[in-house]
């Protein structure tokens, strides 16, 4: 038996490395140098300056995928921190600092989980891990990349369970089988300049506006479905900047987003959003163009054996079952649907983007144990 | 009889002066040597740096007032002007510059009818002639400080003409016997920040606000009075500023300015939006926080004699009878109305504010023959 190594001290390793999104800050070298040394196969798949790391262990199936990242969001003013946001301090059976929750310490827990794991029992298939230094930005050359690099290189997942925090408030609690869809849509309504006092030789594209936003944020979207809660849309920001108050203005500009689950796809709501952009403008005689992106469609990874496993783990190491749940909000899961089921499980992320974002050191030791559970029975089945 | 003053000369001489509000650009001065050189007493009743002239002819009543201004609205950019626009060119039978309708033409036809009428024959009364720097700008130092200090002076007009361009293509087609009121309303919708994925904690101030302003730009103020057009509502902007398309808002603000006839007051719109507010904060579950500015309250000067008289006048001069109107923006007038009743009439408006302001030379000349034969008319009555 090796000795086993210490999700608590590699989670506060990884916490002093600096690595505001995309700063690879070190995390990834070392990760790299672990896994290498404990037999791994060690590939940079990095693209346009994002840093990217592929591990295996193994040439055969099945193959069991671990997915993260290193990247956390900015600390903001770092004084009104208790701890220093990089010192990766433990204090009161916590473990501080900015990325400890989200996901340093998943990212920390897996790659120990895996190395104590092939040292012990070198599995019948393979372990792939891949981590990445952009999830918190963009993401484009993060996940993506290395899903493209795989193929490219014919590595492939069967199953891939990403470490994101997925428990609200207690460990064990909540475990994630898919993501609702996300979609923005720019709305800018077009007029014409006057005076008030002279509205009769002006267009203004506010009261349109406002009645399409009226008539997008009051639809009742669906009432839920199998595995979703209902879909939502919020307007995020109406913008004019018209300082006159004796002016109409020419032109307004709103934006909304939609969380939206698997009744629909970003396509049905941008065609929903346009049928009603048109009503509205044609009533109100003046222009709207919309304009969408969507950062990902629903999915989700029907209960099945895959999911029961990671389930029973779970409950096995918490006395907790895990709900299966679709909420919150998207991660790179939303990328790796499309090559291979996906669940995601980890700590609970209540402090996550937050100062003083901190964990339970217990949890983290929980959390290898968990993981370990998961290639155990993974393999043994 | 003495040497006439001519109306276009002067014209031209003011829009030589800089008076882009609230410069007085030797304006007021030059005005104010006229005056006194014809036996006026002439006085200034500037107030806070704003230069105010008040000229009187006469001790005894009736006393027939008439008010106008000196300063212009900005040029935007001089190179855009087929004329300099403080140049006062005439070219193509039209004078060009910034204040050449709006209304250094009504300030030199007014000046000029009256320095010649007194010297010719001197009036059964007296001749108020108030002149301000000041109404493009707040005003508030302008002719309210005028009044002020006529009454604090034991000075009083029984009838006003204010020269301000009143019609809108033709020359005698329209003066105005009222102004509507034009109030607007600041509204702050309030609410609680948060991610779009987790809307439930988060309250967002958009939905509410534009609601309301859907409600608000909906409503049939009323379909016109006796003297009035129906009164109007315009959104004028809508700020947020959050870049974020995944974080639901704190806080909206909006602005709507009403034009309105006598079927309302200042106080009756801001009570009926701050209900409406009322109405949809508590159905949305916001806070909406509403401010009110009224820059004036509609009024009327009844038709009646003084009325007629004027309408005559520019009937003989022109061949046109004028409509007797309460459109368009607000003036002056809306100050003097509470001193003495208040008519407006002057030349075509259509390039004021505009590049390439201009007005026909032949107008300026009629314009002094209007006010002529309304000085004449008025103290032959």
């Amino acid at each position: 038996m090796p000795e086993t190594t210490d999700p608590v001290d590699l989670t506060a390793a990884l916490v002093r490395c600096q690595t505001v999104t995309p700063a690879e800050g070190g995390a990834l070298h070392m990760l790299g140098e672990m896994l290498a040394a404990a037999g791994f196969r060690v590939h940079r798949a990095d693209r346009n300056g994002t840093p990217n790391l592929v591990a295996r262990w193994g040439n055969e199936g099945p193959v069991l995928g671990f997915n993260g990242h290193t990247d956390v969001v900015p600390t903001g003013d770092p004084s009104a921190w208790r701890h220093d946001p990089f010192g990766g301090q433990i204090s009161q059976g916590r473990l501080w600092g900015r990325g400890s929750a989200d996901m340093k310490s998943g990212v920390a827990a897996f790659v120990a989980a895996a190395i104590d794991f092939v040292a012990a029992t070198p599995p019948n298939g393979s372990i792939l891990i891949t981590i990445t230094g952009d999830e918190e930005g963009t993401g484009t050359d993060g996940t993506p990349a290395i899903l493209e690099w795989m193929r490219d290189n014919g590595d492939r997942m069967d199953h891939c369970l990403v470490g994101e925090p997925t428990c609200p408030t207690r460990m064990g609690e909540m475990m994630k089988i898919g993501r609702r869809g996300s979609m923005t849509a720019t709305l800018v309504a077009y007029g014409k300049q006057g005076h008030t006092a002279y509205p009769d030789r002006a267009q203004n594209p506010l009261p349109g506006l406002v009645r399409l936003l009226d008539r997008l944020a009051s639809k009742t979207l669906d009432r839920g479905t199998d595995h979703f809660g209902p879909s939502t849309l919020a307007i995020t920001t109406i913008d004019v900047g018209n300082p006159a108050s004796n002016v109409i203005p020419a032109e307004a500009r709103a934006r909304v987003n939609i969380r939206f689950n698997d009744a629909h796809t970003g396509q049905s709501l941008s065609d929903w959003i346009e049928e009603e952009a048109d009503i509205v403008a044609k009533e109100a005689g003046i222009g709207i163009a919309a304009g969408f992106e969507i950062s990902g469609e629903s999915f989700v990874t029907e209960p099945g054996p895959f999911v029961e496993l990671v389930a029973k783990a779970v409950e096995a190491e918490t006395g907790v079952r895990p709900e299966l749940s679709t909420s919150g909000g998207t991660s790179d899961a939303r990328f790796i649907k499309d090559h291979c089921p996906v669940v995601e499980f980890g700590l609970v992320g209540a402090t996550m983007h937050q100062t003083d974002e901190h964990v339970e050191v217990e949890h983290i030791v929980q959390l290898k144990g968990i993981y370990s559970r998961i290639i155990r029975d993974y393999f043994a089945g």
